[in-house]
């Protein structure tokens, strides 16, 4: 009986893979990827058998993955960042269960877009916090408006992923100041970690400026009502600040 | 002029740490950490300052974090998990702003409870999902129970961290599961990827059966009105469903 990784590479660097993510592709003989993918990791996959396909064939390459480990082979499925969070981790599940498919399954987590752009931000992610994909291929745009307006409601700090549809994009970051009533700040990152990658600080008001910069690969976080810029960083206070004295430092200790 | 690496170590166990962030603590010649955290890594700190607190000197830490960069060192700060996600990241940067103090911060993101616990599970994360912490040390616990509500309303996956306070852990189960109206998946998991880790499935109607399991290393993910459980796994369909046939594996190929 084989076996299926589904393995997070993280945003897509070598510096955010993990020494598990590491062993289940060395343990691998067979290499399921979208293309992309399959090249961010190409130093890793010398001697086995790598398939890839396009975008969109999700499907595809799930049903490969799971009737390889049918066969006997140990499969390491690739997705960028965490392979549950918009990745192939859900399918693969929902298949081999619709299927009734008896194959063991193993997930190996990663550094999701979330995390990883908001490092790149500051410390935006400091507070309870929403992710939500704009992308409405599989999911009606009313049902992404409509989490969108409650995690505003809810004053989380809002991490919107995939924003390909920019009418989308711009019904739900008007319907995030609509709700949230002031201007809080908002960071967008193009390419995390890539060499071509793009850092961006604006506010509600202002974020339209880099609209055209805008596309799949990019992720969006929207502030809390307590979330300020400072030195052009993004910060989300924890709460400390409401219990404790934080002008402590001593500059010349 | 030194500098702070805040650094998020992952889950706990080795496998989860990135490249990064084994590069970054080498580099650093003060380490601060609580004191758990300081053990986990202690293979990696032979030779440095490492300066531990208990838990609640969150504000030690990161001002002698700052002070020790202000001398030239160069600083880790230790978070498990990812560092901005209920870490140290948010509040040393709220810290050196307020104070006006210019030194250089680096975040090196780290894989959060969310996406580790999540994996241990199977795939309850493969939708929309909000974390939310239950601490009310800093936080008051209406805002908290505002934010579950609207979680709740939003159908989002919900990810549960810090769940000290029992009475406040019932009353948001409880509004979850009015908001939500059905049935659905409940994960529980206590001390994800260290030795003593328990793995429990429920769902909202039963899961207070693993109440007195439940302890501040506990995460608690609750699935979406469409996540269900299927071989003790539980699966958040990601919508191909809704557009594709998924009973295509041939288990003869």
């Amino acid at each position: 009986m084989g076996k299926i990784y589904v393995v997070g590479i993280g945003p897509g660097g070598k510096e955010a893979r993990t020494l598990e993510m590491l062993e289940a592709i060395k343990e691998s003989d067979v290499i399921v990827a979208y293309t992309t993918y399959a090249k961010l990791i190409q130093d890793l996959t010398d001697g086995k058998e790598v398939i890839t396909a396009k975008m969109k064939e999700e499907v595809f390459r799930a049903k490969v993955a799971i009737e390889k480990a049918l066969q006997g082979h140990t499969v390491a499925v690739i997705s960028s960042g965490d392979p549950q969070v918009y990745g192939m981790a859900g399918l693969i599940y929902d298949m081999a269960c619709k299927n009734n498919v008896n194959v063991e399954i193993q997930i190996i987590p990663g550094i999701t877009a979330a995390n990883a752009v908001a490092a790149k931000l500051g410390s935006p992610l400091s507070m309870d916090f929403a992710v939500i994909s704009l992308s409405d291929l599989l999911i009606p745009s009313e049902e992404i408006l409509n989490r969108v307006r409650k995690a505003a409601e809810g004053d989380f700090v809002i991490v919107l992923y995939n924003p390909i549809n920019k009418p989308l994009l711009l019904e739900a970051m008007r319907i995030i100041k609509e709700v949230k009533g002031i201007d809080v700040p908002v960071g967008i990152v193009k390419s995390a970690y890539r060499e071509d990658e793009e850092i961006m600080i604006a506010t509600l008001s202002t974020w339209e400026k880099f609209l055209n910069k805008i596309n799949m690969i990019t992720t969006i976080i929207v502030g809390n009502s307590k979330s300020y810029i400072c030195n052009n960083k993004i910060i989300t206070p924890r709460g400390y600040e409401r219990r404790y004295d934080l002008h402590v430092i001593d500059s010349n200790s």
